[in-house]
């Protein structure tokens, strides 16, 4: 359900991949979008981009790498690289940018600290 | 994008087109999803079905066909028909079952009136 | 992604995860669907259905078990159950009708005999 | 459907309203996806972005403008603005870089002449 006529992973799924990992990243961390919420947060993405350099094309295994490319107070930039795992060839990069903001007024806010404290490690 | 490798519009996607008729449908009727949830209520499917008969390509114009073929006091059922617009050949054919529901307590109640009223004129 | 505004998983993607554990499935019996894309067919669904008794929400964890429920010469019907893996409680049933069809042609065809023979093990 | 738990418009699906003003483009421009095929190549995206600057809600009306901002002998970059009509807000901007390529090799290759002479009086 991820391929199109053309054969090949719709260029949209690839956004999906990277909320996915970052899913699984929180849940690596110990938390989840929901324990956001209940902060009276959420964490709207402000800017998204991806560099698609060869095609995945149905039944590839895909790895996907996370890093943490910049933790500010108020924001998190996360890069990802996917892979075709058999071959180990890159296939496409990209990131996202995620702001902290109030679930109220909408406006940006400070990451959680205890969430923040978290962060700091994966960040070079 | 509704396509998928083998070149035909993924079965699942069927199901959102079902869903973009029935809010064109209340849209037609002079309301929203969101005027129901202002009245505290939301339209969960408790079921859903179709039977697929020719595959939809990329670029065919479909067309889709609404009845409303059963009418209760807490649940509407739909019934869809997809042509091909081009060839007038029924595509798939299927139904959802839409309860009023209260938001709180998740349990099954009335249609408004005023809703009720508006949908009657397309029973059969 | 999987979720709407109701803050519900979209009744649409059960049908995706349907098709996710089918393809988890023959990945367990030993091919995927380019091996039948590989002798010539394909495997179209014909008839999809699913009952919701309750429902997921964000972050949910989900168990779906599939059964072979009925095996003919040219179709499978497989069944489904959704269930939130922390509460046991069943969300959802469901099922497919897949049909081995020529790629050619389109018309339905036997289904290989070496994919029959892997499936008549877990057919009831 | 394009909703997600947050109760705003998934960011993914921006990417995938972009492709529909895409096709729409060509649409008007008297062409499709099918006839790029009938020529031997396809479009892949090489890359895509998206900033978002207010959130789209539930059954909010969204006007989608289409810029051609950048043509060359082998790639197309288009560029698009997400209105909220109701409100003529800006909502969100982004761009994807198309490159025409050969469906057997894979290779860039030539935007076929009579595309690019369509595409011409649209880039500024």
């Amino acid at each position: 359900m991820d391929t199109d006529a053309a054969q090949v992973v719709h260029y949209s799924n690839y956004f999906k991949f990277f909320e996915k990992v970052e899913e699984e990243f929180y849940r690596y961390l110990g938390f989840t979008f929901n324990d956001i919420v209940s902060k009276g947060l959420w964490f709207p993405r402000v800017e998204a981009f991806c560099q698609y350099k060869k095609p995945a094309k149905f039944n590839d295994l895909l790895e996907i790498e996370l890093t943490v490319e910049e933790l500010k107070e108020k924001s998190v930039k996360y890069c990802f690289k996917v892979y075709n795992k058999e071959s180990a060839t890159l296939l496409a990069e990209g990131h996202v940018i995620v702001v902290a903001a109030d679930k109220q007024t909408g406006k940006a806010t400070s990451i959680p600290e205890d969430i923040l404290e978290k962060l700091k490690p994966f960040c070079k």
